[in-house]
């Protein structure tokens, strides 16, 4: 097969996905949006959520801006690097894909957000009116957008630009561009929502005693927007990301091995049209996800009939089955036979790493849910230590995430070294790719979760019959064990992506001998190790400023406010809004350049040695944290549901009350800090990618 | 000079410093011991401290002689090994040095322990009559028993061993012998003292409103008695550990050099006597280190007419620059001369390396200071936070952890490279021995504190003057700063003592080309990334478990003691301290038997690469995790101190409510979870290092 065809068809399939997508989108703006009072509160967190895409995006193309022009206006450096080159060239090509990739992933945000914030209303009317399945419906249909647009948009664009360019140098640049945007929305995102919600339930919850998104909080539009900002668009664009940079780095170390003479010792002697079929399968793969989510998806929006949880969960395997049984065909007609490490001589090793990165993967979610699910023991345990007050919870919360730990590692690690033996890192970057080939399916399903929180807290605002809040509330809940796996996907594949990245970085800057005992590794390591606390701190530190100013807020409108209590009076959700899209995006500075500019400076200082070691130091404890922060946060989060369900005393007792805390602290953990070293590790890992020729000759 | 008469030399200084302890030792119990209400307080600490030490000792020398049978029995092993050696010889003479090391360590445990429980009520009397100088005058000799037993016992059996066996392989043993007592020491000990302390606030403070050391609480003496067995005991084997570790691994990487053909490109072409010379340098600054420490350490004791701040302070630095010159004069008369990275041609290259240590442990220690001092910004601010409650207190405490690994990982990382350039992996292991060499007086220093901690406690229950609790108090206060220099040292060495280790173990096992991209590399350093989490959690549980234990205890004697309340009855604290060391015990068994199976396991199963990448991998996540969770909990506990002080509301306000909450999260990282990473970190890699031979063949 010619390396065209093969894109091609990606890019047929990609554009499928955006058929799909405005067919969703028509689809939900057919519905009933309710009455009055859910339109104008569902107006007020579009409106929210607008506001603050417009200004997240105004500050992430100005560094976009300024990060191609200096791509593109410094041919001198490239001069060194490909003499042999028009090197000009070389520089402005990455810019462009840089912007594009940017570009996609704000366009897919800003699509994905458009219709979360239209779906949620339709969503309670729909509970309202036509019950538990047709709220799915619409639900599902919501997320689906997001889904179907992340990877629909990310394919299209990335095939674009490799039949423009068929550079796999500039097209790094692609996913430098999307790895930007994606931590702006990450961390950004995560900085307002849990800003919001620290606020609105420090003040609303525990000083003036009224419930949860009470509509006299002027806060809970804020923390309505913030779900959708932070789990609909940073969702979505973290795993874009991982799906743009799997594809690039399988591509990457495809083409790395037709450079290095004998990079991979497991692919030695191949020809050049062999290589291509190399750098095609992994848009192949992808256009098989891609088909295959869609399957997925019209099985959840059509299967409804039955219990909507087997519905979720089934739609989610079909989708999973299929793209191996097509990835199986795509390797078997066109992959290259080698003898594997275990001397076996087959043309199937990349498909059996793929196979062996999906398994880990679901091994991985299943994990997450048992240390989080109120089902089993250490959630109930948890909850049961509350009754020792809050130091105690806390306490057993972190130890609970750091338990979490090793299972998943022990997997990933076995995941490893097994598709390393199938087929080198090119089955390391495989198996990463076999997570997220489903990424359609895992955005939908994961923005779905947002969507039912959000109708749940419109039921509430419009004051709608307590029935309605019960089918919202079960909505909630019934796509979390579905969520646990996508979380354990996006884990996985996260790091297994950013190993992929760092080999072809490796393999990009030439370099033999990376050992442990080099100093400049040793140092690397450390630094890198480091960085992820450091990104840490800084978030937590800008999540407390933006939760105290939104305190300070709701304190000035519940004191000036007249009969704002009593209910007689409105209070003005906009300032509210305000104050986190201003602190996100000052929050999201320092650490934004924390994180663009350590691969840079350690290249220069340390060498591409050293930076190799920060970038692995940079992953194994980010991948720890991810792991810890998110499990921790999901615990107590549960544990706190526990009690409220009745056990220990129950709501208002004083396990609850030292639960409510143990809640607050791993809002932030789970929601923002956790979910952004993905990020952060992925974004350092794919700049070190797109200026390898740059260290290479340094 | 020749290898014996340098070893003989540091075998005097050993011996020095042991009559310097006996000289101590009666100087204390020369003391008056107050009345007889603090005579009996001070007994039941004695006693409970004795009681835990032996069931301690009992359960650790039941590890140490299943393992020593395993290495003198094994003798198959060793013969695939070594097949030109008498195998059962190496074999024996291993199990030897290990029992030997682990007695040093618990005899110093022992002896320190017991003076510093006699220590605790002369210090209050001494307060009571002769003022702050006497006071400072008995807690720093009793301080000093500990810091001399350590340095004194260990040097002397280390160089016993040597001067038998001359085997610079089976001493290895004796680096295990005391890593496995200091496991159980710290690890034990923090249990012990963080659930006595959890369990005695939590019941007394909070529930009964009775003030801290209330002599009604039966959970005081457990405190006291856990005071001395964490912070003294457990803190001496750590430090213990790292003294004979970094003396080991100097030794051991000279001798792979004169094993491998280039191992170290700096040192290719010495004689052997230059080798020996290379040997002997460690033992000979050991030997210097321990007699700038008595000189430091008289220093404080008469110079104690001034300020006592300046006393310890100055005291430190007299034995530091003292080591340092000794040093130079040791180096530059025995080093052996050749050219370092940066092309000078000297050898004076260990001597830098070695200052390089000792001024980067300083900067660690003085940024721990900045971090967790109330008098700096960080704390400062984390207190104001403590106002919007306890949920926000624990983040920021965590977060400020977290952002203090930055300069201490950039500054060792600098160091690591540095003393690399200046002398190879030879140079790190020098600078590790650097910042011990004064170990002496760290461990003086440190184990004034709990004395000086543990006489408040007792003037507190004694019910003397208030004036006297004042002194006390200040006592403590002063050592802080200097403890914090000592604490800095601690994690500094730690790091570049097991990195030291492992490349001794990489040299030990003849591996070249441990490559990062290695699959068993990558592995080995995902799960080494995950041990300490695995680690930290299992801790965790011990300490709240004994917690829980404690409060029931406590509960059930407040009900059933009748009059204990009204002050007309007397607790029943043995049952508490008996609670203490049970779960003290059973909570070490899971993590002893981890810390000790972990290299085993992945030295079989992902080979020696994959073992030296876990042992990497959990040195990078160790120190950082060891760093945040020590500087987390100094800032939770100095925030609270901060309030109490009067800021922000004061004793009884919410803020102080909400840093009570977050002391409480604190004082396991800082005390129990935390200092153990270190131990594990270490014993992993000595484990390794003895079964390095092991592994070769493998």
């Amino acid at each position: 097969m010619s390396g065209n065809s093969g894109v091609l068809i990606a890019l047929i399939s990609g554009i499928a996905a955006l058929v799909f997508v405005v067919y969703l989108v028509s689809y939900i703006l057919k519905q009933d949006q309710g009455n009055e009072k859910m339109q104008k509160i569902s107006k007020m967190v579009q409106l929210g959520a607008k506001a603050f895409l417009k200004t997240e995006y105004k500050y992430v193309f100005s560094f976009v801006l300024v990060i191609a022009i200096i791509f593109a206006i410094a041919p001198i450096i490239w001069k060194n690097v490909f003499p042999d080159r028009p090197m000009l060239e070389l520089g402005i090509h990455t810019a462009i894909c840089f912007v594009v990739g940017g570009l996609v992933s704000a366009a897919a945000g800003y699509i994905g957000m458009s219709i979360a914030t239209r779906s949620n209303a339709r969503t309670t009317e729909a509970a309202r009116t036509k019950g538990m399945n047709g709220a799915l419906d619409i639900a599902i249909s919501g997320g689906a957008v997001m889904g179907m647009s992340v990877v629909g948009l990310s394919l299209t664009g990335l095939c674009i630009m490799w039949l423009i360019y068929h550079d796999p140098v500039a097209v790094n640049g692609y996913a430098m561009g999307a790895s930007l945007v994606a931590l702006f929305a990450r961390s950004g995102g995560g900085i307002f929502t849990k800003g919001a919600d620290m606020g609105a339930d420090l003040v609303g919850k525990v000083e003036a005693g009224i419930p949860e998104d009470d509509p006299r909080n002027p806060a809970v539009i804020a923390d309505n927007v913030g779900d959708n900002v932070g789990d609909v668009a940073g969702l979505g664009a973290d795993l874009l990301e991982s799906y743009v940079e799997a594809i690039i780095a399988t591509v990457a170390i495809a083409f790395s091995l037709t450079l290095a003479t004998k990079a991979d010792t497991l692919l030695p002697y191949i020809s050049s049209d062999q290589f291509t079929s190399l750098m095609v399968i992994p848009f192949l793969i992808a256009a098989a996800g891609i088909g295959s989510s869609i399957v997925g998806i019209m099985f959840v929006k059509m299967g409804t009939g039955k219990n909507p949880q087997a519905a979720l969960m089934n739609g989610t395997y079909i989708a999973a089955i299929l793209t191996v049984v097509l990835s199986y065909f795509i390797i078997n007609k066109i992959g290259v036979p080698f003898e594997d490490s275990f001397g076996v001589y087959t043309k199937l090793g990349p498909f059996w790493a793929n196979v062996a990165g999906i398994v880990s993967g679901i091994i991985v979610g299943f994990t997450s849910e048992y240390f989080t699910s109120g089902h089993y023991r250490p959630v109930q345990k948890l909850a049961e230590s509350s009754q020792s007050g809050p130091a105690i919870t806390v306490t057993g919360g972190i130890s609970v995430g750091m338990m979490s730990t090793a299972i998943p590692t022990v997997i990933l690690a076995a995941a490893i070294i097994l598709s390393y033996k199938l087929s080198g890192m090119y089955g390391v970057a495989l198996a990463a790719l076999g997570m997220l080939a489903t990424t359609g399916m895992i955005v939908s399903v994961d923005s779905y979760g947002p969507i039912a929180d959000n109708a749940g807290g419109m039921a509430e605002m419009a004051g709608l019959d307590k029935s309605v809040r019960g089918i919202t509330d079960n909505l909630d809940a019934v796509g979390n064990t579905t969520a646990a796996i996508g979380k354990g996907f996006a884990i996985g594949s996260a790091a297994f992506a950013a190993l992929s990245l760092v080999a072809a970085f490796i393999g990009a800057t030439h370099l033999t001998n990376v050992e442990l005992t080099d100093p400049q590794v040793m140092a690397g390591l450390l630094i890198g190790a480091m960085l992820p606390f450091l990104f840490c701190s800084l978030l937590f530190g800008a999540v407390s400023k933006c939760a105290f100013e939104m305190i300070a807020e709701v304190r000035r409108q519940f004191r000036e406010i007249k009969g704002l209590m009593e209910g007689k009076a409105d209070p003005d959700p906009t300032t509210c809004v305000d104050i986190s899209t201003r602190s996100a995006i000052k929050g999201m500075l320092v650490p934004g350049f924390l994180a663009i500019l350590s691969p840079v400076v350690a290249g220069f200082i340390l060498g591409p040695k050293g930076l190799a070691g920060m970038l692995v130091g940079a992953v194994a404890i980010g991948l720890m944290l991810g792991i810890q922060m998110a499990n921790s946060g999901g615990a107590m989060d549960n544990g706190k549901k526990y009690i409220e369900a009745g056990h220990f005393g129950g709501k208002g007792s004083d396990a609850h009350k030292a639960a409510v805390v143990g809640d607050t602290v791993g809002d932030p953990l789970k929601d923002t800090v956790g979910p952004s070293i993905n990020i952060l590790i992925k974004l350092m890992a794919v700049i070190s990618l797109v200026l390898a020729p740059l260290f290479a000759v340094l």
